[in-house]
């Protein structure tokens, strides 16, 4: 498998939902196999809020793939030696693309509190901008899960004519309240931080020790991406013994795992890219700019594959169902997959042989 | 119905689980209606973590009645005018009863982080002497939810002998880690403070501004507390719209919920009693001292009666079930409800039109 990572940038200006303008910008962006002559194969994949570009295999001298690398690669489900894979990084992220951080052009100083609030539709407004630019004017499929699944369906609503295929997991119509909960504990902790600044701090300062207001917000995260049973199973009330011999002394095993990736995770993430991105996942709402719901999903004209996960505490297999019983009474072509797993939200990253086969399915269709 | 708030002194040791001495302490508690001759009606209500000893009637000149006052009063489920209703403050709280900012007698400073480690059952032990202290040396009822409920099922277990009945709410047999890790995020979030100072803040340092480590936690804690439909049904995705008129730059109602809510308490809370509190939520465990779960429960005498809400998220119905069919395959004598609400773990304080009758039922029979 052929793994490139590249820069595209654009001097042509983004209009943004909220009425701003993002100009100029960059997206960065990984490819994974080749393009065909007809341009007839190609599959864009979606990343949820800590993702990135790297969807797929390893770089030299890393340890860890791509986040969704037991999908994407020859042979596999999402299957280089057939389709081009494109992987984004979004528009407000911290890995290439154009974010926060960035430079507020002409000046060199970065945005900061300044930059525009992102929503899912200048995502893949932004997404659509690169395929153009690399002379892609159809897919055959878009897959995401999480936030990725919310730009999935939301390019089906947005541009219906664009993509064959649409497969969507554990995702919503629109990010209810529980899930806008979570994410306000992260803002209030990155807000009240000191050493947030109110956004005025430098690129650096966190590389060493993270951001503890992240850090605190991610544990809020970690919550909601497990299940109370994935957490039982995975912790118990298992306590780590080298802390002190006795219960009453120690930290459990729950609690060093939220530890252990929560203060790692605050030193790779901007924190101000992190504000954005939640933002725009609470901002989602497929409904927004359409009538109602119902007239937003009657748009999509690509055949749509739900994927969510029974124990999904963030995004609600009910939810899932919503749209396609909406999708199934206008007989739109739709299909629902609800996965027996105990992992919680991560199930859509963590448990790949149970749904894969799916993928691979509607994709050979 | 007469109030009283007292404060009880102890000069005499309190052992704790962890092996340490508590020596002097004090409980406040308040009683609600009067002891009969032979102190054969007293009911002990125990409070959960952010909880008093003001479980009912309204103080001169506040607006809000005790956190129980829909339950406790002259006619009322636990009616005042047949019983003799004491609620304590349980030790290692900041609401009368020796905490971690009470003085280190001999010396006048706070014991702060010094603080001896408590347990549910250190709480209990420290009731058990208060009710000996004023002759009471059995009990009709011991009634509590979440932390209260806990403490409920620590008495039939460790003093099976002392009460004839047992009610417990919206709680568990053993605090799981997804109970843990809710705790987890006020853990990190009061520790990481700098104005937490590791303890080392004075008395009066949150009162106007709160601290923000403790209101943040507050927040995980306020998701704990609800549960998805509550919060869909009581904010939707509406936003408040004075503070913009577009989606994109306001905040959410549900947003507005938690900051109101955990800004205030954390004027009010002492952040080192609540690490105290969650630190002995988490480390409830009634198998602990025992061979097992199973022993532990086979030791519970008292007629107990055990209520779940089915919209729980915090302490789910499963766990109180778990309880229910150990009792039963022992013959105990015990039953359990399960109440419809939506409200989640709240449902306890909020919806007590929903329980009150089987309350007032277990206690007229």
């Amino acid at each position: 498998m052929k793994i490139e990572t590249k820069i595209e940038r654009f001097t042509t200006p983004l209009y943004l939902e909220s009425g701003r303008i993002l100009e100029p910008y960059q997206i960065a962006y990984e490819t994974y196999g080749e393009l065909n002559s007809d341009a007839s194969n190609v599959i864009l994949i979606c990343h949820a809020l800590s993702g990135s570009a790297h969807a797929a295999g390893i770089y030299e001298g890393d340890r860890k793939a791509g986040w969704w690398n037991g999908l994407i690669g020859d042979g596999k489900a999402i299957d280089t030696t057939k389709y081009f894979v494109i992987s984004t990084n979004v528009i407000g992220s911290c890995f290439g693309s154009t974010g926060p951080m960035s430079s507020n052009y002409p000046s060199d100083k970065p945005y900061r509190l300044k930059f525009p609030v992102i929503t899912i539709k200048d995502m893949i407004k932004a997404q659509k901008q690169l395929l153009s630019n690399l002379g892609i004017y159809h897919l055959k499929a878009i897959i995401g899960g999480s936030m990725g699944g919310m730009q999935a369906l939301q390019f089906g609503v947005d541009y219906p004519n664009f993509s064959d295929k649409i497969i969507a997991l554990a995702t919503t119509y629109a990010t209810q309240p529980w899930a806008i909960a979570f994410n306000k504990v992260a803002m209030e902790a990155i807000r009240r931080d000191p050493r947030f600044k109110n956004g005025n701090y430098e690129k650096d300062d966190f590389k060493k020790d993270g951001l503890d207001g992240l850090a605190i917000g991610r544990v809020a995260g970690h919550i909601s991406y497990l299940s109370p049973n994935s957490m039982s199973r995975k912790f118990g009330r298992n306590y780590v013994n080298n802390d002190g011999l006795f219960e009453l002394f120690g930290r459990y095993e729950v609690e060093r795992y939220m530890e252990y990736n929560t203060n790692n995770f605050s030193k790779l993430f901007d924190p101000m890219s992190y504000l954005y991105i939640i933002k725009a996942i609470n901002t989602f709402n497929l409904s927004r700019g359409y009538d109602s719901l119902y007239e937003a999903i009657l748009r999509i004209k690509a055949e749509t594959t739900l994927i969510s996960f029974k124990s999904d505490y963030l995004f609600f297999p009910e939810e899932m169902r919503h749209i396609y019983k909406m999708m199934r009474r206008n007989s739109q072509e739709v299909e629902y997959h609800e996965i027996d797993s105990d992992y919680g939200h991560d199930a859509f990253l963590v448990e790949i042989d149970k749904f894969s086969y799916i993928i691979k399915k509607v994709l050979n269709e």
